[in-house]
């Protein structure tokens, strides 16, 4: 299996995204194959499924960090690095087949999203299934606390699903609650999955937890910039459409701050649009000038930019390498994919 | 947490699961205790749902039959078999939300299934908590071997439901395919809750074959059963509907069977009702008829029973005692629900 960033998008060759592929392509090669193996079943809507979203050129980035942070720690025990990325991209997969049936997005990854190909039943059964092989794959790692971690981001991410998901709606959503729901949802698993390599290579505590922080601080920054995207950004850049969250009423950090900031017509237009969820011909573009007229966008991004900020401070304990480095840059080239 | 068994259903009060609960009641108030605890999250829709289905006098059959065997191989170094008992009822909820938004049934233990209450999403999500949640608690038991067992248990779980949404309105499903089906959906996580306490009760192979064998055998004859009790029971004695199965145009072999026998009229009838989905007043009860008439019901049964018997054979290598004969006669009680 080719490593989907390498061929999908050339343009990204000089990317910090495409150098740390580059630096760890040997480990993501390994972890394809790994990918490629445990998605097969002789069920064959399970494997024709999965290869849609799995094949689909998904970025691989929570697996990549996995398989960085193992190098940056010296990790050179056995496959054991391998198997834990493969599990935390089978975990997010599994994530986002759930989140389609949830959210009836129309598009993923560019695509159309599994559900509405295979029906939402195929959809919800063949996440379970690779939310087990992720686990099955994490048993043969061999590590309990490695087990730990990971399932306790996996029910971390489930409460984090459904604490939004009664949030729909509520633009009274306060700033905090919020911040919540995203670590929850999105940045636990990056956590997991940098933590997850110190811990097999039984690397000192601090540098576990630098490890950890730095996905943390990726995964907030990385779902703020997504948040800034969804009102932004350009449709083909993402593979997603404009507006997703708008048309769910999903409340968004830019969201809350225009909302807060909005007054009269402004305030009743959120109202109307979110928490009453009626919508019509020109209300995106009247939400999406209201986002940049209160500085939502720019000040989501602010501190997106802080979080990533923190993220790359924190890997100053370990020695400059380029792999160091380029887990740096990797974390602006996340927070500046909205230019 | 009272024992719903207990209370729920006073005139099982002499049956083999009630004489199980009793000789078991410790142990279960240990893993109802846990349950109860494991389910609770500041996210208040959680408990709310998960209550909804877990306390909603459910069964408990599959914690009991790892309790069960944990006392019948003496374990007794901690609490680890309550925990993996726990994890075995979350599994096994999760995979009842999940089966109520993929099948749209209309009663789940007799009462309204939770997603008609809350929503299609809501039940995804909490079925996804409360597996992350079965995780959490087989790592704190500690074995990786029970992991395992319970982790290569759910992948198969969801290999099962995804076989047989693919094979929906099949009618010219093969009895070994259908067989299939239903040692994955349903005898699969009863085989791994024996297996698992032999296992951390380090016993000989020849225990964890015989128990493992006694959950797998047990689970094939009690979904045989279930499978006829959908066309033959009382409505009132599942706390399910007769005829959901039908309706849904499940193939179960009962089924098979009568159309596997029918000719013409009969033949095409099956076609229409099953394969078409089109179905109409008096279907059920044609349905029902050429079910008796043609001894598929008789004969599914049949074949429960010679699983059962199996069953309790294999529990011959432990020495008599009242846990031992009690779980044989657990056995005849799942088999002789239909009377």
């Amino acid at each position: 299996m080719v490593i989907p960033a390498k061929q999908a998008q050339p343009d990204r060759a000089q990317s910090p995204a495409q150098r740390l592929f580059d630096l760890s392509s040997d480990d993501m090669a390994a972890v394809d194959a790994i990918i490629l193996d445990r998605m097969q079943s002789p069920v064959g809507l399970i494997p024709n499924l999965a290869h849609h979203l799995v094949g689909a050129g998904g970025k691989r980035l929570r697996p990549l960090l996995t398989v960085a942070s193992a190098q940056l720690c010296g990790y050179n025990a056995d496959d054991a690095h391998h198997k834990l990325a493969a599990a935390v991209e089978f975990i997010h997969s599994a994530t986002l087949l759930h989140d389609d049936v949830v959210d009836e997005s129309a598009l993923r990854r560019g695509q159309k999203p599994a559900n509405l190909i295979w029906g939402n039943s195929a959809s919800i059964l063949v996440g379970d299934f690779l939310f087990a092989r992720a686990f099955n794959l994490m048993v043969e790692a061999g590590s309990m606390e490695a087990l730990g971690i990971l399932s306790t981001a996996s029910s971390v991410i489930a409460e984090g699903e459904v604490q939004q998901l009664a949030a729909l709606r509520d633009i009274a959503m306060t700033e905090d609650a919020y911040m919540s729901v995203i670590k929850a949802k999105t940045a636990a698993l990056f956590a997991a999955a940098t933590e997850v390599a110190p811990v097999i290579a039984d690397r000192p505590v601090a540098e576990r937890d630098a490890l950890r922080d730095y996905g943390l601080k990726l995964g907030l920054a990385f779902q703020l910039v997504d948040d800034t995207l969804d009102y932004g950004g350009m449709e083909s850049a993402l593979g997603k459409s404009i507006g997703d969250d708008f048309r769910e009423g999903k409340v968004t950090l830019p969201v809350i701050r225009a909302y807060n900031a909005a007054s009269g017509d402004d305030k009743d237009f959120w109202k109307r649009v979110i928490v009453d969820h009626e919508q019509s011909g020109t209300d995106l573009e009247r939400a999406v000038s209201l986002l940049r007229k209160t500085g939502a966008l720019t000040s989501t991004l602010e501190l997106a930019k802080s979080y990533a900020d923190e993220a790359q401070a924190g890997l100053d304990i370990f020695p400059p390498s380029p792999l160091r480095d380029t887990l740096k840059a990797l974390v602006s080239y996340v927070v500046e994919r909205i230019n």
